[in-house]
């Protein structure tokens, strides 16, 4: 028990750590009073979104909620409950830091580059550390009360049941958030782009523009809530699953069962601390290396991992790395040292992703530079080339993949496949402050634009900007690498639970079997589907905004003279309800998908058959939505820097015919990378939960 | 045997009507002397280029054989390259035949749109039927030959392996025919495009055009050769492997094994009688459907297809379609009228997919109508559309597929599934005709151009040529979902030669074994690299093109003031060398891949898990590659008809900025459907039987 109360401590310090530092960050310079007005003004649409969203999202999840109860009881339910609504608060909190720390890094940048960035990567920090501690303490907090105060068996029904509906409810929330965040970014920005650049002839974050303040939100709302909500869900999925592994494979472990269930914890809360530290290492150092900064922090915080790591596995299993912990079973055998390498499979896993992403989205490679040389033949080949990039950004991160399941596998079979997933997820505090970085920057200097500052106080936001495309892909890329290690660890856990729950069903899972393939080809095809919801989503409502902008245009002439102001609210409150209202269809698809397949199988061919398609479904998800995940995100960012490079004076620089065409190519990307691609990461962990909590429904019907 | 007899009669039949049908063509009226000028010059781009490109292939066919023949031996190599020069026969026929028609279908049209159509379409129907014809004659033949005059036994390992070697050899061939003459094609179509529409300001087709010739080739090479020779492949493997399955799995059926094995063949053979006789139903009947005139003639072979499998059937079994084929095994019962049932789901499947395709690429139907309505915003609006379509227009033809499989499988398992998927390629004849029909009326569009024939004529070729981009979807739709089928037959006689073979070995293809994952994530890989490859070639391909004819331009002033003629051969044979380099590395990736990963899986893990994770990797490929293929090629046709929709007058027609948006997913779209897309048809079956093949040799090294 003193495991998960350190567990929780560390979590805590990370809640300490994002208070402490957003006070720093709120007492820094916010800027003139009109820098404050348009803060004012994102701050108002973000909170009006976030507050529309979440009371919809209520409805469905206290209809879910519901339906849980009924089938699983009311720890269950609770369970849902807390994992939804602290989802939801990572999200709420993240934003609110980052509709702050915009105007701030704007005033910061008037001094100095450092000040700027200093400034932006705190409030990107503050959100890491707010979603990996929130998600620490959802797990380590409901198992401590479940196992302490109730006095539940660890490995008992109830505990297992509850931790996965734990994870359903941050997963769901995170779905929401996900495409409706995407939707409203991508709606807002595409649409102000193409009525105000393409149209009107007006520069991007013109104040002329009545989509500018939307626009802006929609970094928030998007890239920082959304993004907070899904690295939540995939902590707490990930940490989670390999408990409820730990709980169901090592069923003779005696007295290490309760460490062994705490170490993903212990493992999460240590790096934490590393996180910390290394947040502080992001420095320029006297040049001006933006990219460089942050990568100093990561890797102190990996290297001190390392240590940090070793030590706590070695603390939970009381000094002994080198005993067998599960003798006599038939497992893979492993011991101490076995986890503790698996873990840093899981380590080089995330800096190989990184690596390769950089080399995919950064401006210094070939990919992007095809990308940007192909834009002077025009349009179509711009996006030819992109569509050639987008696909071939599949290969490396998938080998790398598949050679992280077969070493961990061959190191400690499936509880070392889940302790890589583990040890990725823990460095979510580091990743996603280098993410949640990118909106701040990115709203930093639409304000420098909208307040007419100096020039060169837009040109350090940019610089500050630039790196944001590719931090923005490297988690993409990391959250749905880890759901490719996840969904393993997660499929396991539905065989075991069915052979519990049903043992005498003979189901049989093999290839041979064509409900196998079924299962396969129609869990491929969710991705695919929930794709072009999203796509037709942000089309649909980007000619919502096309409309309105016009609308307001023709109404009053003054706009466009600079005479009079646009109403920034009523596009927001557009965008707002055409995000809201899109967002619904495609998120129920991953949660009725598995019920629909399983019972229409189940019809036809028997339960058995049912059976072995609804898990053949939950992999075929992670098949078919890996590639379209990982091509989306590194396609979207590759497209988007392509055109950053033209715009720094290359092949014609800005205003050329090239430039117009890679303009094109980042407007494809922007729904690919910030809408459908990234969705798609826990729409596979919420086929796979469900699945999970169907099957324990039925058992208990 | 006289049921092999018979077969070959049928095959027979198609190549009489290929003969007969050719005299017909070749009689027709040629044409004035400038318009058998441009036409000349098209038949010896067309000429050189495949000449070219199958004495490469010849190279790495003389290699492979000479492996085939190492491992397997000489009746497996002659089987190898009997299927591969046969392939290339198929190729070469059909394009000989469009390069001819061409120009007298645009003397046609100059007397009537339905003159022009008849011409088109039975030029098309030659290459269907020889196409169809040619194959079921190679497997025929080679069959009665073995089992004749060589006295082999049917079911014995020499004449599986025979078969399996012969399906190789044409597939082989069919991915460099593809890639290549995709990549060709491409290249030639949007190198034109770009430096002729976009730079010079010339409409497509202006003779001023360097470029004009090779894209015209490209047509015949692509559309033409490189689509016969991929529909031959499909065939073969699809009626070689129920073959196959047939010798392996129905051990026990005695007197029937030959009826049985023949059936396949008899199926095939029954169905090119309705596709000829279909073939005289494609009239206009007084209206100006185009399309309703080649339904009519599908629908007649589709119908008449139904009573004349069932005879076939019947025949093949002495009449007796009721008693249960294959009593006392653990294989699902089946009898006669379950074998006529499953081609009865063949049938539908090829109905319902083609219906689906038209949906998605037919400018009468939301999908193509949305593309056309969002190019009003741009080019960006008007690409993210098309791939929202993209990726949607993979949903119903994979539950169709799914369907199918079920249906099939519950009726008669396995076998049930190999005769659905038989029956689908029985109405190739049919199938190719509709397509082969597509590049010869696009041909005599650009002739009619060329040779400054009267804009009435352009008009009518016009019209018969919007209905290609349909036909053309179809078919690649068609032959991609006849994969799924087949690629269930083709694991099936991976598993059960693996049994036979290596009785000893314990191999898991359960989804709970890691290494089985490993395989379908390796596998879904393969399309993704392989299309990116594809796309990207085309576009270093075309910028090759670009680059002549600006040279060209710059080197005689004359050439765009229309006094002097381009040299269009240089650009011919650029772009022929160009195809010719960039088709070999993706064509040897499924070649090598899965060696590589049984090799790589076997030396981390054993070779079971080596034989689990390269029978994974078969059924990654097609659950990764049915979903690449169909979203481009559908896509593809959609983007290419939402640009025809704009040029009928809709959404500002011609010269619009729609329009010029429309351009652009037009161009975007032609590598997506007719390089990448197309070629992942073959791509899928030689992985397949290189894992065949990679059986045999291991058990005989």
């Amino acid at each position: 028990m003193n495991l998960v109360t350190i567990a929780i401590a560390l979590g805590l310090l990370a809640v300490i750590y994002g208070i402490v530092t957003s006070r720093q960050v709120l007492g820094a310079n916010a800027g003139s009073a009109k820098m404050q007005e348009i803060a004012g003004a994102i701050q108002e649409g973000a909170r009006a979104y976030l507050n529309r969203q979440y009371t919809t999202i209520a409805f469905v999840g206290i209809a879910v909620a519901a339906i849980v109860w009924y089938f699983l009881g009311p720890i269950s339910a609770i369970g849902f409950v807390l994992g939804a609504i602290l989802s939801g608060v990572a999200g709420f909190i993240g934003m609110n830091i980052s509709v702050r720390a915009n105007v701030r890094t704007a005033a910061a940048a008037q001094t100095g580059l450092q000040q700027g960035l200093t400034l932006a990567f705190r409030a990107g920090a503050i959100t890491g550390m707010l979603v990996a501690g929130l998600a620490l303490l959802a797990i380590a907090v409901f198992f401590y009360i479940l196992i302490g105060p109730m006095a539940l068996a660890p490995n008992g029904r109830e505990v297992i049941d509850a931790l996965v509906a734990l994870a359903f409810g941050a997963s769901l929330i995170s779905i929401f958030a996900r495409l409706g965040g995407g939707i409203f970014t991508k709606a807002a920005d595409v649409g102000a782009d193409l009525v105000g650049k393409v149209e009107a002839g007006i520069p991007e974050d013109d104040p002329r523009n009545p989509a500018v303040i939307a626009d802006n939100v929609g970094d928030n709302v998007g890239d920082c809530a959304g993004m907070a909500a899904d690295l939540f869900e995939t902590y707490v999925v990930t940490v989670g699953a390999t408990m409820v592994l730990t709980a169901l494979l090592l069923t003779t472990v005696g007295e290490l069962l309760l460490p062994l269930m705490a170490l993903p914890l212990l493992i999460g809360g240590a790096c934490i601390v590393t996180s910390i530290i290394g947040t502080y290492f992001v420095r320029l150092g006297g040049g001006t290396n933006v990219m460089g900064a942050m990568y100093k922090g990561f890797l102190v915080t990996a290297v001190l991992s390392i240590p940090a790591i070793w030590f706590v596995t070695s603390y939970a299993l009381g000094g002994d790395m080198n005993s067998v912990i599960n003798p006599g079973t038939d497992m893979v055998p492993f011991n101490g040292m076995d986890l503790f390498w698996c873990s840093m499979v899981g380590l080089a896993i995330t800096g190989l992703i990184i690596w390769i992403t950089e080399y995919y989205t950064g401006t210094n490679y070939r990919p992007v530079r095809s990308i940007a040389k192909s834009s002077e033949t025009g349009h179509g080949t711009n996006v030819i080339q992109g569509l050639a990039i987008s696909l071939e950004a599949t290969a490396l991160p998938t080998l790398v993949i598949v050679a992280g399941i077969v070493i961990a596998y061959q190191i400690a079979g499936l509880m070392g496949i889940a302790y890589g997933a583990t040890a990725m997820l823990a460095l979510a505090g580091m990743v996603v402050a280098l993410d949640a970085y990118g909106p701040v920057t990115d709203n930093a200097g639409g304000i420098a634009e909208m307040a007419g500052m100096d020039d060169s106080v837009r040109e350090k936001t940019d610089a500050l900007d630039a790196v944001g495309n590719t931090t923005k892909a490297v988690t993409k890329g990391y959250a749905i690498g880890s759901a490719g290690l996840a969904a393993l660890v997660l499929f396991a856990a539905y065989t075991t639970d069915l052979r519990e729950f049903f043992p005498d069903a003979t189901v049989d899972f093999s290839l041979e079997n064509p409900y196998v393939i079924v299962g396969l080809l129609l869990g491929a095809l969710l991705p695919y589907l929930f794709g072009a919801m999203g796509m037709t989503a942000v089309g649909r409502a980007a000619g919502d905004v096309v409309k309105d902008v016009r609308e307001q245009f023709a109404a009053d002439p003054g706009i466009m003279a600079g005479t009079s102001r646009p109403d920034y609210a009523r596009t927001v409150d557009l965008v707002t309800k055409a995000a809201i209202k899109e967002m619904i269809v495609p998120s129920l698809l991953p949660v009725l998908a598995p019920i629909v397949v399983y019972f229409a199988i189940t019809l036809i061919a028997g339960q058995d058959n049912g059976f072995a398609a609804l898990g053949a479904l939950l992999l075929g998800v992670i098949v078919g939505g890996l590639f379209v995940a990982i091509s989306m995100t590194a396609g979207g960012g590759a497209w988007d820097n392509a055109k950053k490079y033209i715009e720094d004076g290359n092949h014609g620089g800005k205003g050329s015919e090239a430039h117009k065409a890679a303009v094109t190519g980042d407007t494809v990307g922007d729904p690919y990378k910030d809408t459908a691609g990234p969705a798609v990461n826990p729409m596979i962990k919420i086929t796979n939960i469900v699945a999970l909590l169907l099957l324990a429904a039925l058992a208990a019907a």
